[in-house]
């Protein structure tokens, strides 16, 4: 018998998988042929809907992983970045370079968080 | 006291190690000189076999993070991805672009399950 | 109510986030400047520090995920690995190569621990 809980489960991922006491999210990416600012801003809204849905918020994350197309954009990113996150209950961070699946991502948002 | 169970202990790391209700695996790789279906089929086959010796299946995989050393392999690593993976219950993913140990690698593939 | 217990935190990121008998720590560099044997042993040392703050220690290391600047560096970066690695109790480990948030960082280290 499983506990695990998803959301938008596809043939080949699931958004969210919810598992004793944490949730997993799947790499969140914005609009392709947007700017950093406005991929970042969207992809900080679908990890905010998607914990939501998940009975959990930005407050509990634990670890963010964050992919740039190019570290060039590093300061456009945590512009963003540090408007959004909750300043009293900030995750473990880390930050690389790594092309994604396609040249139009220029930002890739991977988080697990405590349900 | 742990409760800690390592499998495939080396020097350098174990090939995976569960605790607390998850297993983490080892980045998996291919065989160097292969190509990327040959490559991503036997990355799945050690995946279903690590998992299967820790207690758990690929059912109740919660996370899975995807390498490939050119991101011109997307199309073909995820062919055979899509075909091993339980439609019924895919975990969260992330793929990038990243060098691997040696060119000839051209996926890795790193995985959480549930246990 | 939250069980989750940060260390170092800031407006960007904690360097330390426990949550239900884990222990998430932030990316890990070294001093930009030094060489990759100097980088990968400061890298270490954050992480012993870290790592006995949090309660927990190297033997308990669940998940370890590297980002080498240069893939050259794997050699180097092994040895001091290998030097430090609790040989009775490795974690799963995974290694890639991805440009880090300045080029003279060299060695980026995430890792999960059992509390």
């Amino acid at each position: 018998m499983s506990d695990i809980k998803r959301l938008d489960s596809g043939p080949r991922m699931s958004q969210s998988v919810a598992h004793g006491g944490l949730v997993w999210l799947a790499g969140q990416v914005g609009t392709a042929g947007d700017n950093v600012t406005e991929q970042t801003k969207t992809i900080l809204a679908k990890i905010d809907s998607l914990l939501e849905r998940s009975g959990t918020d930005k407050s509990k994350l634990l670890q963010a992983t964050i992919w740039l197309e190019s570290m060039d954009d590093f300061a456009e990113m945590n512009a963003v970045w540090d408007a959004w996150v909750d300043p009293a209950n900030p995750p473990a961070r880390a930050c690389g370079e790594s092309r994604l699946a396609t040249p139009e991502f220029k930002v890739e948002i991977i988080v697990v968080a405590a349900a």
